[in-house]
């Protein structure tokens, strides 16, 4: 016991020997390892450096011009798309390009172009972090078309725009997690390979696994024992945490193996899913959509992101077409109140509208996206749309408590965006037990025959689901959110593929 | 043109009636439909009500005890461990069992049992949302194994400890989210389908899609072209992504097709994983990883989260064993400065302890689980190890400038918690062309040959994580956190399956 006690004591003695001599700082800057004077070069831009004779700045080149006694250097590190702007003699300059990455020193100067920029580095030492060969660079100065950076989405994200956009996504997931749980919402990871495809329609991808034979004598050689996918919406995993902790929300990869090859849809994309329990009127939750998408919007009128937004509207070789009018345009159009009217209001306004639609709009039938974007167009605003027909649309839904002339409806709604189409659909859920499993027969998911016959077998793996019902329901509702579709309106993307970052769709899954 | 104008102000009209005459209210508490009164029981008994004589409140039963002229119920929403002590009449709890859902209304008065809970509620009106047959409801007042609910994880949400761990995940999430945005960290969004297997090792997953046949003349039939997988890491796209504008994390799912059958393993799982990039000294690479965890562990101290998960220590049927101040300690532990040793000082610490391991220690091999606990509880803290032999790590990690005596290392940290083992891994990254490509060499994932002649083709799926060494490289690292792990080490709780909320492992996928 001696023995043991004495070479615990070596092992200590050792380590914290060790632990003494090893010296790590605890600086609240850790970009750098010169901690003290690296800066972003947004904070550079934005604040000045603490000492202007003594300023260091990483980053890469965006462009070199070569005077006989100078050059300038563009200089980008990610952190804004404006760039730093550096003076050198040739000579330093002499094996910089387009790509090159460098650890710059020098004074921080009053530029003596002031319209450009206020200030610019006066470099007196340089390193070479990493050499660029220009010739091959697949980032050139010059402007790339979207769809050649669509090939080559690992290096896309170096250039100015496309980083604007990473920090887009970035500022609006960190607003909405303090927006919701502010607002007392609790986050929640669900899962991604699943039993069950809550449409009940749409392509799902299929799992294998390389795990090969049998598990053990009882499975059938699956890792999983039966037929696993990936999930195409969380909802129903969220549903059953409403009805346990009450208001619940994700952000979670969804799936779709659909051969769609538009600008509006992928096969692997984010989707905002949020579900309230204990609520009966369907405003209270089209109440959360507003405030939740004004709450990251809003902030573009004066946050960083947003001026980067607008600034990329009047460059050349950038998101080109509209002004930043319009684009700040459509950030005010999102100030509330939205209009709410119901479907049956909605193809009355198609039809009387006078245009000649390529679909005829008619009750019973669902929206198509030019639709959508006329309803929209009438407001300049964005819309819900509620209270669409049963047929048409999954069997959670809860009916309305009064039914149309047309028909019977459900109590859901979809919110329209001018030019853009659905962005979020929501729902009241069905949460009676025997209205759901009639619900679930006259979609075909389960046999007819009396309630009290359905077996478990029956429900299969929407068993689970239908147990919700069972033990203290409760009237629910929620809704799912297209992120990444949202991103894109917001920046004025027009194409979904060019604001996710690794974009994958039918054929293409780059890397 | 006038009758179009005519029809388009008509469907104004139209929509602006009914914007008009539909009434929904913009209160900030989305709970429930009667915000002015009702509150979740977590503010009801921190703050009280607004007016003690009209208090409203949403619930689940979770026991009844009637008495001849009273009952007293106890009711939680998932908002809080603690329930809301309710006084009804025996005929007003005559429908009641454990997971009824309720409303009640009544009056906030103080309670004639202050040593338990200072104010109860008179309850005047009760409205029945869901009944709940108690012979049948897998959730009993009584205690339920951990093996039992983790066979039904859509209803196990509804006990009081498991409610206390999904708010500790949301608690979690949001304050990791708020620390690394106010660090100037990006939170990124990288894929879940991938090409590549990030760690040349591990069961991975394959994917199928429910398309069949070719996509086009050109394709082989497979929905991507060629075989793809679910990720096994996020470093290679964060590595992509820090290249361009700087550091950057994910919290993401990340998948492992192993038959693992243990307490720590699982075959979904959230990771938390970031990259640095113009960083050449690791040891800024350690910081964040301390600073990070102590943000989100030393608020248990004071938090609502903290409190409960101390208190489910006293409690019977809750996650028994070890004591409050054990889970106390657990977490003061985590102040730091946390030690830093390297590998070969860990197997001296193992070699020296006197301890009869399982393995024996040895330079060259892995750490075991039973080494890495031993190195922690000498400690008795969280330790990095750090600089472990190239030959049993990764392709990708960077060489250390010095070899030892025993064999060539690479710098790499692996931090080990007290009792749990290791909870991160991290490295710098090779960012060297020309070694990255002998390294792949080496490990076996390419022929042999000189750098100038690799083509394309032997790259394979890596061709595009080689590109980034390929134009402006430069130093950088970062590490991968298990973020189950994590919430399990804070929560005291044993297996991982019992904090993951839906978890999957070989065979079981329940829902």
């Amino acid at each position: 016991m001696a023995t043991v006690r004495s070479r615990l004591a070596h092992s200590v003695k050792l380590a914290t020997r060790h632990t003494k001599t090893r010296s790590f700082s605890s600086t609240s800057q850790y970009g750098s390892d010169t901690a003290s004077t690296t800066l972003s070069i947004a904070s550079l831009l934005d604040r000045g450096p603490a000492d202007p004779n003594n300023v260091c700045v990483n980053g890469f080149v965006r462009s070199v011009r070569s005077q006989k006694r100078r050059s300038f250097v563009d200089l980008g590190d990610g952190s804004t798309l404006e760039p730093l702007q550096a003076l050198l003699s040739p000579e330093q300059a002499q094996s910089l390009s387009t790509g090159t990455a460098v650890r710059l020193k020098g004074a921080w100067k009053e530029s003596r172009f002031p319209e450009s920029q206020t200030h610019e580095l006066h470099v007196t030492a340089i390193d070479i972090l990493g050499s660029s060969d220009a010739a091959t660079n697949p980032i050139q100065k010059k402007y790339q078309t979207k769809e050649f950076l669509r090939t080559i989405p690992h290096l896309r994200s170096r250039t100015p725009f496309n980083s604007t956009l990473l920090r887009l996504r970035s500022d609006c997931i960190s607003e909405i997690t303090r927006f919701l749980a502010a607002e007392g919402f609790t986050q929640t990871h669900t899962p991604i390979i699943t039993s069950s495809d809550c449409e009940g329609a749409g392509q799902v991808f299929h799992l294998e696994s390389s795990h090969k034979g049998p598990i053990s004598e009882h499975d059938d050689g699956t890792f999983f024992r039966s037929p696993k996918y990936l999930t195409v919406s969380s909802q129903l995993h969220l549903e059953a945490l409403a009805q346990s902790i009450g208001n619940v929300w994700t952000l979670s990869p969804t799936f779709r193996a659909e051969k769609s090859d538009t600008k509006r849809h992928l096969s692997e994309f984010y989707m905002l899913e949020l579900e309230m329990s204990f609520v009966e009127d369907m405003s209270v939750v089209m109440n959360v959509v507003e405030k939740l998408v004004q709450s990251i919007t809003l902030p573009l009128l004066t946050s960083r992101v947003g001026k980067e937004l607008l600034a990329t509207r009047t460059r050349d070789g950038e998101e080109t077409g509209e002004s930043s009018e319009w684009l700040r345009d459509r950030w005010l159009a999102m100030k509330g109140p939205w209009p709410r009217i119901t479907y049956t209001e909605a193809i009355q306004i198609l039809q009387t509208s006078g245009i000649n639609f390529t679909n005829t709009p008619q009750w019973g039938l669902g929206l198509s996206i030019e639709h959508e974007q006329h309803v929209a167009s009438v407001f300049k605003k964005p819309v819900f749309v509620t209270q669409y027909p049963r047929d048409i649309k999954p069997f959670y839904m809860l009916p309305s408590r009064e039914s149309t002339d047309m028909g019977e409806t459900v109590d859901c709604f979809d919110l329209l965006l001018p030019e853009a189409g659905e962005l979020v659909g929501g729902s009241m859920r069905e949460h009676r037990l025997d209205p759901l499993i009639a619900s679930m027969r006259s979609s075909g998911m389960i046999p007819h025959g009396p309630p009290e016959f359905i077996s478990d077998e029956q429900l299969g793996s929407l068993k689970w689901y239908v147990d919700l019902r069972r033990w203290g329901s409760v009237p629910h509702g929620g809704f799912g959110l297209g992120f990444d579709r949202l991103l894109g309106y917001l920046a004025g993307v027009q194409n979904i593929r060019d604001v996710n970052t690794f974009p994958r769709w039918v054929g293409r899954c780059e890397c």
